[in-house]
């Protein structure tokens, strides 16, 4: 009964998406979807990312919450456009809910769109956003034993960040145990280790972002 | 759209739930569903509740995963009968995947099931599952600020945990802004403030939930 229920949701989701994928392409715009649980950093690395990269590239940031706009108003201090979708309850953005906040901004003069997801390792893996990488973030506190119990988030991602590996000394967290598993799931997927607040390792992930951007 | 997809599955779990209610009051054991992010500090906590309750109360675990059962091995190995559910990528439990795990479950001889349901701050909140309460924890690595992001959760549990406190000097949390936040969705949840893998503050914890036990 569930499937009956998903797959006419998902076949919209994916024609949007489509639509999406193509205006992205045409103005050439590289939508990044960043995906993560509550907590783990997503605002502070696209904080981060925005620090590195904004003297090459115009960057736009599309917020996704249940509710509040509080990321939304940190990312517009740094003077960086900034879109809040409040999902009124839904675990996860969907296409149409991006193209309304995408028509909101001036595809013409950005290079960039950042959609930072609800927080959840979970239900915004099914969702097509036309985007050109899903990208997840894993924060040390969290565990290593992440991806054999959300399996599916690190299959979809392109890359996979490790965040807040400054406070690898406060957690039992092993480093190599995650990467054996991350490796079996996505043999393929570049992993950053990073903290973006304090900025460490973030250079990585930025250089290798803004290699796509350039060759979108 | 979403609100006809979502209204006929809710009402067949609410169907179920209450059956599980019944049942669970007729056997007089409390039922407990504990809710958080992937990396809260769910199965340390409930670790660390066994540890304080398990001279007065039999105990057993229902353990909701997208995938694996390394959970459910933590607590088989304190020898307590623990039941893995699999949701295969739903991102949250159901009364009907609940009663088949409650019918692996002799309840007779038990006064406490602990429900750990799917990692995730949305989805477990609209599903009724029988639980005498839902309880949640929110750890200090996610920040002070979720109660503003993720209002439902704070709203519907009948306590709420704050979980990895030794890590208050590592992380910006401020707990005074954090409780007038909660203070404000929610004014007659208990906080207990602990460290599940230390055991610091666990006690009190325990004592409130032994008193809901002994009552029910």
């Amino acid at each position: 009964m569930q499937i009956d229920i998903k797959q006419p949701v998902l076949a919209k989701n994916d024609r949007l998406a489509e639509e999406l994928r193509q205006l992205f392409a045409e103005k050439h715009v590289y939508a990044l979807d960043l995906l993560a649980s509550p907590g783990a950093g997503k605002t502070s690395t696209i904080l981060a990312t925005i620090d590195a990269l904004r003297d090459e590239f115009n960057i736009a940031v599309i917020e996704g919450d249940i509710a509040s706009n509080v990321d939304a108003k940190k990312i517009s201090a740094q003077g960086i456009p900034a879109v809040q979708i409040n999902t009124g309850g839904a675990c996860h953005l969907e296409s149409s809910m991006l193209k309304k906040a995408v028509e909101a901004l001036d595809l013409d003069r950005l290079d960039l769109i950042i959609i930072e997801n609800v927080g959840n390792l979970v239900c915004p893996t099914d969702f097509d956003l036309g985007e050109n990488a899903k990208v997840m973030i894993l924060s040390v506190p969290e565990g290593d034993d992440k991806p054999l119990k959300y399996p599916g988030i690190f299959q979809v991602s392109q890359a996979v960040i490790l965040n807040k590996i400054d406070t690898l000394p406060v957690f039992d967290f092993e480093v190599e145990r995650f990467e054996e598993a991350l490796n079996q799931l996505n043999p393929t997927a570049p992993l950053f280790k990073i903290s973006a607040t304090s900025g460490l390792g973030v250079d990585e992930w930025a250089s290798w972002l803004a290699e796509k951007i350039r060759s979108c």
